[in-house]
Formats: C-alpha cells, sequence, structure tokens
C-alpha cells in the first residue's frame, strides 16, 4: 500500500501530537506514512519519511486564496502526492476549507459529482454510529446534490461499518417526519430520494433520531449539518464537565466515583469523536480524511487506520460506481 | 388576574396530567386557571372551571385546515378567551402547529411583527438559560425577520431571566463566528443586526455555545432551530439512558450509584425541558406558551408560573415596544 501523506503542521495541537500519532499508526496498525510539511516546522520526524515542502496555510487563512497562493504548502502538495499516485491518501487536522479545496483543485471530483460533501460518523451506543452529511462542505444545496450525498454517504457506511447484502437505512433530516413538513429544498429532495433506485430511503428523520439505530445515513445541507455537530460537541462536552465536576465535589463522592468511573469510561470513550478518526471528504478522486482541529496523537492514529481501511476497500471506485448508477 | 386558559384535552398525556398540573398550579403556585376542552373528554375537573367546547383538534391533524374548519376547539376557543380579554393567557401540549395558527387567527400579531416565532430556553448548568429562537414557526425566514426574533427575543430574555439595567446578549446562529462564515441569509441579517439599535448583538455563534455562558439570545431559522432542539433533546436523552444503564449493571454499581445519584439528579432536573416549562410563541398579541407533546403534569405547573410571571410582567407590553422602536 502507498502510504498515507499526514500533514504534519496542521491542527491545533501540530506537529507534536500529528507527528506521534502518524508514528504510533506505522508500529501499531501498519499504515505506511508518509509526513508533509516543512522540515523545520515538524522538528523530530520520529523517524517517518518526511516529504519536504516550504509553506503552511495556517488555521486563520482564507482557504480559496492561501490554496491558490500557497502552491508549496502541506495541505496542496498532500493532495498532489495523491493525484500523482505517490500516496493512497491524505489527512489533515489543518484548516478544514483549505483541506478541501486543495483535494478538490488538484485530485479533482469523482466523475458525476456535483459537490464534494463532509461525512462525519456521530456515535451511537452498542451499535454502529450514524453517518451525517454534509457537515460543512456546502452551506447551500440542491434537491439533486443531497440525492448524491445519500449514494455516496450509503457506500461510505457500507464499506466502513456495513453488513454484508444489508443496505444501509438512509434518513432525509427534517422538522417532522411527514413527508409535507421541511423547507422546499427537504420536500424536493424528498420526493427525488423517493425514486432513487440504489439509495434504501427510509423517509424524513428528525435531530432526536440521530443518536438512535433508527438510521444508518443521514443527509442534509451543509449549514445544517455543521450546527448540528457544534450542538451535539457542545452538549455532550457540557455534560461531561457537568458530571465530572458533581461527581469530584466531595471526599464520598470521589470514592463512588472511582467505582463507577471504569463503567463510565467506555462511554466517554464511545462518545469521543476521536475514536472515529475524523470526517471523511466524499466525491473527490481520492481519500481525504479531515480530523478535528483539536486532534490528539490518539485521533490521529484512529484516522491513519480508517484511511487505510478505506484505500483497502476501494472506497472511491465504489463511490464512482453508486454515483453513476444513480 | 384573570386565568390561565388550559388546553386540557392536548398532549400526549391529556387530560390526566395536563388537570392534575393545572390544579397544582392553583393550589401551589396561585396561578387562575380555566381549563379549555369537551367536558366529557375531560372528565373530573378536580374542581377547576371548564371553559365548555365541542371539538379537539387532534395531534395527527394537518393544523391549517383543523383551525378553520374546528371552530369550537380547545385550542380555537383558548385564543379566543385571550383575546376577547377573558383569559390572560392560553397555555397548550397540543398539535403545535394548530396552537400557532389558532393564538395567530384568533389574537392577531403584535402591530409590525412580519412573523411570530417559538423561543425556547435552553438550559446551561449553573447559570441563566439561552434563548433559542425560531424553533419551529417558521421553516424559512427573511434576514429582516431575524432581526424581529433578536428583538423579540432579548425582550423575553429580559423579562424572564434578565438583570435590571444589564441587555441580554444576541447572538446569530452560524457555522463559524466570521462574519464571512454562512448562507446568504445569514450574512444579510449579520449585517442588519449589526445596525439595529436596540439589539446587543454580540456577532456570529456556533452551535456549541448554545449551553455556554457565552451568549444570551440565539437566533436562526425554524427549520435550523427545530432541529438543534430536537439533537440536543435525543442527544441529552440518549447519554441519560446510557449513564443509568451502565450504572446498574452490577449490584456494586447500584451500591455506588445510590451515593452518586443525589449529586446527579439536580444536574437531570437542569437539563429537563419540563424545568423551564415550554416554548413562548413570540409576537402574537397575547401570552401564548407551547408545551411539549409529552407533557407531564410537572411541566403544567412550570408553564402556568411562567404564563402568570410573563403576564404580570407585561411581556407583551415590552415586545411591542421592541419591535416599534427597532
Amino acid at each position: 500500500m502507498l502510504p498515507v501523506a499526514v500533514d504534519a503542521v496542521g491542527g491545533d495541537k501540530a506537529p507534536g501530537e500529528i507527528v506521534t500519532g502518524a508514528r504510533r499508526a506505522v508500529d501499531e496498525l501498519g499504515v505506511p506514512v508518509v509526513l508533509v510539511g516543512p522540515p523545520d516546522r515538524i522538528g523530530d520526524p520520529h523517524g517517518l519519511d518526511v516529504f519536504a515542502c516550504t509553506e503552511v496555510i495556517e488555521m486563520t487563512d482564507e482557504p480559496g486564496g492561501a490554496v491558490r497562493r500557497k502552491k508549496d504548502s502541506s495541505l496542496v502538495r498532500s493532495a498532489e502526492l495523491v493525484r500523482d499516485g505517490k500516496a493512497s491518501a491524505m489527512l489533515s487536522a489543518g484548516n478544514t476549507g483549505a483541506a478541501m479545496a486543495s483535494a478538490l483543485l488538484r485530485m479533482g471530483r469523482i466523475k458525476g459529482v456535483a459537490r464534494p460533501a463532509i461525512a462525519l460518523p456521530i456515535p451511537v451506543s452498542g451499535t454502529t454510529p450514524t453517518v451525517l452529511l454534509d457537515v460543512g462542505a456546502n452551506a447551500e444545496v440542491q434537491p439533486e446534490w443531497l440525492v448524491q450525498f445519500a449514494q455516496m454517504g450509503q457506500t461510505y457506511f457500507q464499506a466502513r461499518f456495513g453488513s454484508p447484502g444489508e443496505a444501509p437505512r438512509v434518513g432525509l433530516l427534517s422538522i417532522g417526519e411527514e413527508d409535507s413538513k421541511g423547507t422546499p429544498l427537504v420536500k424536493a429532495a424528498h420526493e427525488l430520494l423517493r425514486s432513487t433506485a440504489n439509495v434504501r430511503f427510509v423517509g424524513n428523520v428528525e435531530g432526536r433520531d440521530l443518536m438512535t439505530d433508527e438510521v444508518d445515513v443521514v443527509v442534509t445541507d451543509g449549514f445544517t449539518g455543521n450546527v448540528v455537530l457544534k450542538t451535539l460537541e457542545g452538549g455532550m462536552r457540557f455534560v461531561q464537565r457537568a458530571i465530572l465536576e458533581r461527581l469530584t465535589a466531595t471526599e464520598e463522592l470521589r470514592k463512588a466515583f472511582e467505582v463507577v468511573w471504569p463503567a463510565l469510561e467506555p462511554l466517554a470513550v464511545e462518545l469521543d469523536p476521536e475514536t472515529y478518526g475524523g470526517a471523511m471528504l466524499l466525491g473527490v478522486d481520492g481519500v481525504c480524511i479531515i480530523s478535528h482541529g483539536s486532534s490528539s496523537a490518539r485521533a490521529i492514529v484512529n484516522a491513519c487506520g480508517v484511511a487505510k481501511e478505506m484505500v483497502e476497500a476501494d472506497l472511491v471506485g465504489h463511490l464512482r460506481q453508486a454515483v453513476a448508477t444513480g
């Protein structure tokens, strides 16, 4: 397998946690890796191969302009390595918009894809996660794009979490289960999805269905999807912090907490976004993983594992087919 | 004070929990109440006054048509009681769309209000909640409506949770804090809010800010708002259930759980939507509270308390002023 191009200088904890995570991915998961970035910014590469470049797109850079201007940046070079058949996938915890633009401009789109979308697994306790897309690539969408998101989302779900012979259930995010609810966009998309042969459409779903086993893939526009993702992230962080605060308030509670924590920890891990290794940009002609800006080494290890798995499963080939045969 | 008109036959737990809650509101909070509904559907009114009507708008009825057709329904009659100066407020846990349509058609709008909006307090641990609107009255909005939502939302926040002399902070829900992020609607609303004299606009906020002390009022369209509300509801229910499951799995855990539960229970109460007594329809010419369909007696008690408080605070008068002077 060709190495995964890891943007060593993108993310709040770069390069330290990124390089550590990449090293662990090699050692623990056997994922071949090449670090991309300016050697002086990377520092100690922990024995990993480095593809040297001279520029870095910062978190605060305006994505479109930065990608055009910084042609020798780690993000643009990572996408080129995939395009040129020198890397099997790219992975970055840096500027999301710039990662997207780099992949789009350098790898190009899969033939027939109107717009790539960012897909994110939302954890569901005790079963497979729910894949939500788009979580931010397209603030506004057309009904036809949502159909492609459905095709791509179910293909991704099948490749990562699916059972052979069982098509993932796809829902359309709305504000009521009735077909008649929602915006004109949602109603139009509902009609189209009903008549799309290769999508197992189960109808409209609501926000409360996301963390249940009612649905496998949920499609929505990138504005709503991003708000949902951030809301859940904030809500979970809030609850976790509030519980910790309360259960460490007195000596007696701290003792009881020591007893209950081993039972709660697996839940905390299950709900941790790092467990799933980040979001996947679907629709570009290559595997592109966009990890959370705050990614630690653990998130990078998991993301490298996902990259390997998706390359080996030929995700891009399956996406090509799903979009072409819809 | 005129009585609060309580729709005794609306909601999943009507009439039982509704009537019990109304009775408790009289006894515990001194809120005068009149039950509205067909006497045979209400059953035992627990000694409360009943305004008898003959029809009920069911949860499954199409709101617009039902309100036009069922002129002698509990919802339409409740709104008329407020309009005719025979009740101080209306309160229903029934069909949300029909409650809204009844209030709108019978009470009318406050002069100058383009569209009423539904405002809901989102709990924040340790401080005042964040008022989110619109959570479902208008699936699509105009930028100008969002400005009125801001004016109405801050007036409501001030009346219910505010500190004298301190204007509530108003944020616009978007997918990044930068002014340039979001849909054309959000960008246009951002510009308008910046130049609205009587709104303390703090800029764009994200979903993760909702459960923090960063902002007091968050405005958005009714599609996004409803999705956010249902997502949080689902997420919180999921976590609560998962924790309970895990902490009652063995005898040892159950014992530890008995120790930690008294510390966790206040948090569960804080996060329970019933604590805040439901959503408020802002912009109609009267106080109209829309409670969750699953409301128990406790939710109804709290909602009656909120109705009384908002009538006594002359919320509608303040809303009229806020919209007129913007």
